[in-house]
């Protein structure tokens, strides 16, 4: 048993080091790899199946919407991404230049994207002419830059994953819809799917997107107690329209600018996942989104038959779940303790007694409780497992969620609350960004979103005990 | 009818211009839009669907194999690059160059990936130590850039999509074997989905990748009768792993190197799609890759009951296929011309009289052949109506490939046919590159492939007349 122990103690426990646990996990579920590129990470296929089943599942949710994908160019002219003078102020500082190419220096420096809204502003300027182009709904998948002093994997990174949507209509009213629309997908999403309920709302004028009117997120907390942004969503109004000259022939004949929005979300969602879930035996997936649902263990396999069933069931529950069977030499112990770690939902225990007796033992990931079950109802039983399974995850999340969300009426409490209780504060604000910074620079909480489910705590603002206009929901972040 | 005119007119057509015909029909059939990004291009929703399909196919093809997809950063440090000798050779000319990064100039160079070999190299040199740890068969689906001085949209961008696997291996043999597995991987994939014949073989040293021991190629022919090459598969030996120091520990307790391949196939395949099925009306999908199969046109939809039965229809058939309904108010002559320069391989026509006679005229988009079905039989018929033109697609391509199949014995015979006759020639050769490099100054033709499946057409090089080692594909190329 020298060898599971090895494993396990590879990781530090999260009520020790929650950080060291989380980089832990990353690295011994093989998640990730560290790479000679600065700032940069290797998505290795545990990690990569995962965003794979993210963009899968996401994307139909897209399409159901009307969303088309396309591709942009990775690169972006100087003089193009200083077309929107808030979008360029936002974004300029932590971009990558290129500047040479084939050999020769470049004319013009073309920067590696760091978000896609002027390619696809020149874009639409070129194919929308008449009402009748409109609404467009593009989106796309791949890689952005944004030169990060100190990164993190999946938090934070020089190169990450996402999706970027951006649309174009005919109206203010239908630009807010849709922004509206995709936080929505994004929220159901994550509950749905990922088991992480989320919190949805408002982003403030000093936290919102560089260019946009209006911000949108969903948050997230993690095991910690810290907020994680988890996806946001953007109504530009006509803004980029203007600067980028994106107008249509209307039904009256008039010209007019189009209303646009923009939303993503990125593998940065991977690392919620993990510390919203994860245990001191290492990962913890929602069936869901597992790449593998179910890990078939022979024991004793060098006994008669043992490995024949295992493959037979594997056969059998291949036509309704995503399972592998773990037939290498390695010892029951260290195999059961690599599915843990790997965070694969249930493991089906089979060996000569079992198969003797027509059973199978079902051990669930999350509450390791052992389910011995008939073979005879094995792909019934799975699925009532798995479905339990992914709706108690949720519900845990939501219980832990709510345990550590508080309540602030004044600064003193509030800056108790930041200091002393890990979690989400709920507390009345004035509005103005004074308050905001005097919070952050007080307690390093920050807001989070002002959230669509308003209540009155108070009648006075938190921080200045002016008269407040919103709730907000503050927190440390990620 | 105006209309209609309009939108073919806009076509040159290919007996006219081949070069041109391409240019209008990626343009009119809206694959792609060109950005102010030099030498990028942006594939629009009707290009990238068909890259999605292409993806999601071939993507399960690998998995068959026990591949995994990873994905790696899209920077390479110049000191990475340059750890292989050929390979930088061949490579350093053609890439961009990251000098700034977060306001600041770079202590070393990055470039943008035009390939991934020392990225992968690098990552299996820290992840592999024992002979328990091979093979590993990894892939990315990613972007690259190459430095190009003339672009054409699919064919020759700076940027382009495609995957790269790279796998790793105990032995020469499993290498090898590996190297001709992916080979038939592509091969098969682009005769059963795309329609396109394949010559299977192997590069001459010439032509081979920079770094690789052997490069094998899967080359088809154009409408116009040039080649292009469709993907490929080198076997690296050893090559890289002495570079790189990627070693494990052998059974026999030896510290051996690995023996490695990669592979890949692009966003060029569109290009051949295109260049192979396409007419003067546009562009013509194979219906297996056809991002929508069925397109289902209302006739006088002002007419009761009309538009509700197209949507009935689209309701009964989505079942089975890709289909959608263009109900928008344009003319039916428009309508159909779109759909036939868009290239979706059935349209379904309903109008009043159908309805009444409890049918429909479905119209292939290859032949223009007008069908007549009972709507009780829809489903069945248009199975086998997409079966046969799926099939008929293919052998129509390799009839025109053998009709222009050209075989030469000496070298006026060869001149000859390079300058009179588009198409391949079969051609004995003495394994000299100064044989090579005097066909391509005298005739521009080049050595395609030295097929799997040899002929002995005569006992002499048709270029000195020296003895004969191999027989040679040639042609002019994309």
């Amino acid at each position: 048993m020298a060898q599971e122990k090895k494993l396990v103690e590879a990781i530090t426990s999260m009520e020790e080091d929650f950080a060291q646990w989380y980089t832990d996990v990353v690295k011994k579920a093989e998640l990730i790899e560290y790479s000679s590129v600065r700032g940069c990470m290797i998505l290795r296929p545990n990690g990569y199946a995962i965003w794979e089943n993210i963009q899968k599942q996401l994307d139909a949710r897209f399409k159901e919407t009307g969303v088309e994908n396309v591709y942009m160019p990775m690169f972006i002219p100087e003089s193009l991404l200083q077309r929107e003078k808030d979008h360029v102020e936002g974004f300029a500082p932590e971009v990558a230049w290129v500047t040479y190419g084939g050999g020769q220096e470049l004319t013009e420096r073309l920067c590696v994207r760091p978000t896609s809204e002027t390619l696809f502003c020149e874009m639409y300027a070129n194919i929308v002419q008449s009402y009748r182009d409109l609404p467009k709904l593009y989106n796309q998948w791949c890689s952005v830059v944004r030169w990060e002093k100190t990164t993190r994997p999946f938090l934070r990174s020089t190169e990450f994953l996402w999706q970027e949507g951006h649309t174009v209509h005919a109206t203010a009213e239908e630009a807010q819809e849709r922004t509206e629309q995709m936080l929505n997908v994004y929220a159901d999403f994550c509950e749905e799917v990922l088991a992480i309920p989320m919190i949805k709302g408002r982003k403030t004028d000093k936290e919102k997107f560089a260019g946009a009117e209006a911000t949108y997120t969903i948050e997230a907390m993690m095991h910690d107690g810290k907020a994680l942004q988890s996806g946001t969503s953007h109504n530009f109004g006509d803004g980029f329209a203007r600067a980028f000259g994106i107008q249509y022939t209307d039904k009256d004949n008039q010209l007019k600018y189009v209303h646009q929005t923009s939303w993503g979300m990125s593998t940065r969602i991977i690392g919620a996942i993990i510390m919203v879930h994860g245990d001191n035996s290492g990962l913890v997936l929602p069936p869901k989104i597992a790449p593998v649902q179910v890990m078939v263990m022979p024991i004793a396999q060098h006994k008669e038959g043992v490995l024949e069933k295992a493959y037979e069931l594997r056969e059998r529950l291949a036509t309704n779940f995503r399972v592998k069977v773990d037939d290498t030499d390695k010892s029951p112990g260290w195999k059961f303790s690599e599915q843990e770690m790997r965070g694969i939902p249930v493991r089906v225990e089979i060996g000569p007694k079992d198969i003797e007796a027509n059973q199978a033992v079902v051990v669930r990931r999350d509450t390791r409780e052992k389910i011995t079950i008939s073979l005879d109802a094995l792909e019934t039983k799975l699925s009532e497992i798995l479905a339990l399974m992914q709706r108690e995850m949720l519900e845990r999340a939501r219980v832990h969620r709510d345990a550590h969300t508080y309540t602030a009426l004044d600064y003193e409490e509030f800056k108790d609350a930041v200091a002393n209780k890990p979690g989400f504060i709920k507390a009345m604000w004035c509005g103005e960004e004074a308050c905001e910074l005097k919070i952050k620079e007080d307690t390093t909480a920050t807001s989070r979103c002002m959230p669509f489910e308003q209540e009155a705590l108070s009648a006075h603002c938190v921080c200045c005990g002016k008269p407040a206009k919103t709730l907000v929901y503050w927190g440390k972040a990620y």
